[in-house]
């Protein structure tokens, strides 16, 4: 079956070569039955069977190096998270409809996490915690939550931004391409790319401006704005750390227009941007609603969002919110259990520590000019391809080294709106060790 | 806090009694923690601790039959469906963008039950699976696949309906009360109240008369129509199980109108309703789609949907789906648990024997004439509670009886747009003793 190319680095069974014959067996009967919106990674897919700490392992026994899985952001299959939640499925698992001490204790630990910077005392800081299944989940509730509260529809979304699958957000997700239509009040800006702004541009600045001339473009069609929402770390439009501070411009210029301001951390949250747990909290942020999903049950799916209580007080008398499987006992064990993780191994330090040391390495790999860029913070990092000759976005380059990295077992993908952006989001317990594997094996790619 | 009191058998707190110390500290931290969107259920909120096959126990060691949990279908914490997952998260947690048997599997093993009366070789039967976290997301992205594929928007749902909660799908989910607004391109009509139908009335035909009515009117107000979706067993309009067949005309009647026919089995589904393991096919229907999901997993968040090829091929080429936590090898290790318990087990049978035994025995119940109706199939059961000189429903007695019953420690809920319809929805390995226990604890109650 002919499918349209919409996504990087995708299997393509029009160009399937030296894929096993007992992989293409079982390509086909997966094309059959899961049908055609699904997709793979790599011309030559990847048959996992297991996994432990920063290593997946494939059928015929090959292990590759996890550079890019922020889900199981504590390892493979750690072994606490396991045993967390094999001991509370054997316990109890309903819903949020009988009391449970669980779901209230880590409500009230995340939102700790979250208030670091807010002072004691204020009513400034996220009040609650609501508990959704999925990031995208979280990312609907949000905006229900930003358009009962604002009176507004209008939605205010980076250009290549990825917020979730729902109707609805994949109405405010461009990155999923021309086909998924976003709705008419969407409006995208620029992502803050200061590898691409002109020398002296202040990009924060450009950014309110940005958010400014999106709410007159959303009023002039008759909306009125109801919220920007930015993934802190802009994962999908090319992984844009910094400055610090950049944002609170355009988060400014969105409360002056009536809107509220949503921090995505389902990529950059968890401690995956180091020196802070959140992403806003590297830019000095004090959102109205952050939402969280991905590394938060280590792969036990669990999300939610937490929300200013003024906020939240007047949605909250008029709509009740109830999700089946959301803060179960058993997916805020797994999510506990993660937490406890973050605690007792000092990954805040660690990542910190370590996504350092391997920004310095990528800056110093043999990349002769083909690395325009090497940013991000902590474990999220960025790698811009270009052609050193003109300076201009080099997709193919980064197709070169994802496919090379897989062939010389290590996983990666990319990301950014060309495509020529290395997307390096390995587990955050990645080693030394790791970084020297992973150097060894890009030299060999890069050495063409 | 005030709360606009929205919700059956919900806890107040304007009007708490008997409530231990301990837990009225532990609901005020709830209601600072999670906010006023969460409902508690009953007067005296049960704190639960464990559970087991089907019976839950609180705090102070008091156990619960659960006569009305359809999660946990299997039992509280079925040991095969523990163990599985404990396994297959020591094993492996990845996403399907890698390659892995399990959700392939399954998907065949899922959609041979649903073809069971589709003639061997033909092309109308559901030809894809595809896995998300909740039966909302399952519901959302049927929405999605039906309005692409006919171009319409227009959404026919009855009038008392839950099928979730995202943004799209709660504009579509009249259950939710007045303040969740339906949006403009949906319809309601009359469930098939076969109860209070007029003698001689055709309720099957009279549904497919006022589907088309809905497209009359969604057309007057230009709108295409999209889809008919229902919940095979009315449960949130007040449980509505037959007669037979009843549901075709209203089938035929969407699609001659152009829109497809989704049956929700979110509730219905997994043998819930006997006879089939699905509720469309005792009223021998072929459904374009068909939604599942809560005891898909017995507790652990897996849903998804099925869905006709033919739909499939333009959407799937179009828009590619990626559900990061849906069809992971652990989702799918406890879905797969749960078909193997239902086929070890002998669920299927065993749910319609005890079903009718149970509704035997609540029509043979001192009511007095109170129970107008008892109604169901299966273990989906549905007790209309009326005043026995008018007919009138009688949500006060339902609201007697709810609250009666978790006093002597057996748990239910009611439904129906007037909430006069018991709920009684229990695990399906539910036993004689338990039909005992409950029986005796109901003649109790209604000894008033």
């Amino acid at each position: 079956m002919k499918r349209q190319h919409d996504m990087f680095n995708a299997f393509n069974a029009d160009h399937a070569q030296g894929v096993p014959p007992q992989d293409l067996a079982l390509i086909s009967r997966r094309e059959a039955a899961l049908g055609p919106a699904y997709r793979l990674f790599y011309e030559r897919p990847i048959h996992l069977v297991s996994g432990q700490g920063v290593w997946l392992q494939d059928a015929q026994g090959q292990r590759y190096l996890d550079a890019y899985n922020n889900v199981a952001s504590m390892g493979h299959c750690h072994p606490r998270v396991v045993a967390a939640v094999s001991a509370q499925m054997a316990t109890l698992a309903t819903h949020t409809r009988y009391l449970h001490e669980a779901p209230i204790a880590y409500a009230e630990r995340i939102l700790a996490t979250m208030n670091q910077d807010v002072a004691a005392g204020s009513d400034q800081g996220l009040g609650h915690f609501m508990f959704t299944c999925t990031g995208s989940e979280a990312n609907d509730l949000a905006l229900r939550i930003a358009q009962a509260v604002t009176g507004g529809e209008g939605i205010i979304v980076t250009a290549n931004a990825y917020h979730g699958v729902t109707r609805a957000v994949s109405a405010f997700s461009p990155s999923l391409g021309a086909n998924a239509a976003l709705d008419p009040w969407v409006r995208t800006i620029p992502a803050p790319d200061s590898y691409r702004a002109k020398p002296g541009q202040d990009v924060g600045a450009q950014m309110a401006d940005d958010v400014r001339a999106a709410c007159a473009s959303l009023r002039a069609a008759g909306y009125k704005p109801a919220m920007l929402i930015v993934d802190t770390i802009f994962s999908t439009d090319g992984v844009f750390d910094g400055p610090k501070g950049m944002l609170a411009p355009a988060v400014a210029a969105i409360r002056a227009e009536g809107g509220i301001f949503i921090a995505d951390e389902v990529q950059p949250g968890f401690c995956r941007t180091g020196e802070r747990w959140w992403g806003f909290q590297r830019h000095g942020l004090a959102p109205d609603i952050v939402t969280v999903g991905k590394p938060m049950g280590n792969g036990y799916p669990v999300a939610g969002l937490a929300v200013r209580a003024d906020l939240m007080a007047e949605f909250g008398r008029r709509t009740r919110y109830f999700n089946t499987f959301g803060g179960n006992p058993v997916a805020v064990a797994a999510a506990s259990a993660v937490l406890d993780i973050i605690e007792d191994e000092g990954i805040l330090a660690h990542v910190d520590r370590i996504g350092h040391d391997f920004r310095e390495a990528l800056r110093d790999a043999p990349h002769r000019g083909h690395f325009g860029d090497v940013r991000g913070a902590g474990l999220f990092i960025g790698v811009e391809c270009i052609d050193p000759e003109t300076g201009a976005p080099d997709p193919a380059m980064a197709a070169h080294i994802v496919t090379g990295l897989r062939d010389h077992h290590v996983l990666i993908s990319n990301a950014g709106a060309a495509g020529n952006v290395l997307k390096i989001r390995p587990p955050l317990v990645f080693a030394e060790d790791d970084i020297a594997f992973f150097m060894a094996a890009l030299a060999k790619v890069l050495d063409i």
